[in-house]
């Protein structure tokens, strides 16, 4: 049953509680398990990947068959509806179109003294994309990691996926890839294939950034190799926060939370309102709707440990109480969310009033859906066009630019002790040879 | 001695090795002890901080005295002469109007049928900023973390540096925190500092985001604190990357080589030229200019280690090679920057021609001076106004909008086996309660 509280009561610490679930101590054991495939795998390459392949997908693969072949590649196309494959390009698409506004550009400009200063972004060379597996794998995921690398320009991407029984890759996933232009496919899953794209094994090659969301060890393990390659941000386990007051659907309302829950048993859903009454509707509903769900059991799981309506005593607190969870899904199931917006400081992404469920954004509306997790949104954005981009800055001076501010970078490189940083200046100053 | 080789030798492994120096296996031994330090201050906080800062930084210090106090912040405007107050501000100035330059701003755009896509930008709460310690403090390093903050809008920056004999705080530091309006500063050092900031303590609060370069330890500490918060990028021990033809001065190379060499015995420092006779000459004048350099002992040890001079067949061989290293810092000491510019992937910051030595952009050009090392700068960009932000995906849709997408969205919910999802929008658009 998904459990009622007031505000009154000990909403802080259960918020914190949720939020914090990734962090705690069951994790670092996992953790422990995490960091020895890692470890295997940067010595041992494939070897130690097909070890954990066996262990962990129960799939014996010898190296050859590490990459989808092109006649797996070719085939997946017969085994999709034409319903399917539209959806999927309708998808492509919408996502397309949004990643590709405001996307960063270089920029020089030139000041006084024949000064120019700028910034130059270039993509990464190789990007690793991380497709989890699920019952029918996961096409939207496909196009939400690859979408903004290849708007970002990135020359080579590198998809990798478990494989399921048979050795097998969805199909849908496998159009998915090739309709956003990807060849170079792996089936290997989990740490391991973390592991294979930061090191890099005698089959899968070292990439520069890891990207797409993952299941606990996933994230764990993107955690560790973070600094061997860049990463995206750690999209664990989903969540969903609803603001709703009395204007809301509690059957939509119970829907949009049963919707994280049923991807993980350690995703959350959380609501907060003001309407006692909708509090108690959306319980019912919630109930409901778990009697037949495919994944009752998953899903009912995630909703007893971290599923929590929470009846607040404004939309101002609960916008409060949403900005300290900083949730990775916000809906806003009010009469008026933009006015409530302003207030709203961290969230991954934000659903705007009652035609708008968070399944539209996982889906096509065009914004990423691996977003932030577990309050990482307080200082991390979702996955984009940027997160396989970087800058370099740009400077030039001239001989009379750096005449005129060598005085005071004498006196600063003085003080902090640097005596070459201050002669480099002084030398070509006093063009001294 | 600095050692010259040529292209045909081992270049690519050695560059490798340079740009490894911080992964290695004496590193991995560091990481224990930082990963111990880190687990104490979580469980024991001040007590943990304030044992460390009397094993590392031989500073006894009371809890009380962490926090600098305001008659210490007055007392440093009278320890710090006009000049070099007058150079800070410049600084501030030049560094301030840069970072103003494509600060990211919220936008929403309006498509058909109502919907609403965009993205709202917000500061983190609050922020750490990192500043090391030096024979008189870095002044620069204030400005350069707190400055990108201050534009973005943090409401909260929180400053932590080591403390030096006697306890005390270098004043000029201590005079930039105030200019760039930071009061709350703590005397605290090295992974104890980094560890106080990502997990709180009973005085120095847990932050958002933690911020600035350090030592290895302090970066293998944001390293391993990154999920608890954010960080800026893994600033490391400083590196510099040359490339110069004929017409560069030998003087002004070696001078910008023993740069980033006096920061830090770890510091790395290369030079890629197509002449023999330039490579010859800095070999020469980074040894002349050694003798009497007041750093003498750190530096050369640095040069030894991770000093190289490699003669290559061609600018572009040179470019690709920088490519391969990622540098920090690269200067482009050629006859025409511009035209090998486009073939440059991945630097930290570019300085372009004889008049912009390294430490211009360290001081007073503007660009930040915080940039990622080790090969970071394949995957990452420098401290920036992003740092500090972060944005949330707005979507809104409209029920006639919904209704067109609901199809699509039917199909590949029930492709990926997520009823939920599927019915988040159905039971919207038959309007089912």
């Amino acid at each position: 049953m998904l459990r009622i509280i007031t505000q009154q009561a000990d909403v802080i610490a259960e918020l914190q509680r949720i939020c914090d679930r990734t962090h705690d101590d069951q994790v670092l054991h996992k953790e422990a398990t995490v960091r020895e495939v890692l470890q295997a795998v940067k010595r041992q390459g494939n070897k130690a990947v097909l070890h954990y392949t066996a262990e962990f997908d129960n799939q014996t693969l010898k190296p050859e068959e590490l990459r989808v072949t092109g006649s797996e590649l070719d085939t997946a196309y017969q085994q999709v509806s034409q319903e399917l494959l539209a959806a999927i390009r309708l998808a492509c698409q919408q996502i397309e179109a949004f990643h590709r506004k405001r996307v960063p550009k270089s920029w020089v400009e030139f000041g006084d003294d024949d000064v120019v200063l700028g910034k130059r972004y270039n993509p990464v060379d190789c990007a690793g994309l991380y497709v989890p597996s699920g019952r029918s794998g996961y096409p939207s995921t496909v196009l939400m990691n690859a979408i903004p690398a290849k708007v970002a320009g990135v020359p080579r991407l590198v998809m990798v996926t478990p494989p399921g029984a048979g050795k097998a890759i969805s199909p849908a996933v496998l159009v998915a890839a090739q309709e956003v232009g990807i060849q170079e496919i792996y089936r290997v899953g989990g740490a391991q294939a973390i592991a294979a794209l930061a090191y890099g094994t005698e089959t899968i090659p070292k990439v520069n950034v890891i990207a797409g969301p993952g299941n606990i060890y996933v994230t764990l393990a993107k955690k560790l190799v973070y600094g061997t390659v860049g990463i995206d941000c750690l999209a664990g386990p989903s969540e969903v926060l609803i603001i709703a007051d009395e204007t809301a659907n509690p059957v939509h309302v119970a829907t949009d939370m049963l919707a994280p829950a049923e991807h993980d048993p350690m995703a959350a859903a959380i609501l907060l309102t003001t309407d006692a009454a909708l509090a108690k509707n959306v319980q019912v509903a919630v109930e409901r709707q778990l009697v037949d769900h495919p994944r009752r059991i998953d899903t009912e799981k995630a909703i007893a440990h971290y599923g929590l309506i929470v009846i607040v005593e404004s939309l101002d607190a609960a916008a409060e109480l949403a900005n300290e969870f900083a949730p990775e899904h916000l809906e806003l199931e009010i009469q008026d969310p933009w006015e409530l917006l302003p207030k709203i400081r961290h969230a991954g992404a934000i659903f705007l009033g009652d035609s708008t469920p968070e399944a539209i954004g996982h889906y096509l509306a065009g914004p990423n859906h691996t977003l932030p997790t577990s309050g990482a949104a307080r200082y991390a954005s979702g996955l984009g066009v940027e997160t396989f981009m970087k800058h370099s800055n740009i400077i030039q001076y001239s001989q009379s630019a750096l005449q005129k501010v060598a005085g005071a970078i004498d006196i600063l490189a003085t003080a902090e002790g640097f005596p070459s940083h201050a002669d480099s200046v002084r030398r070509r100053i006093q063009r001294e040879e």
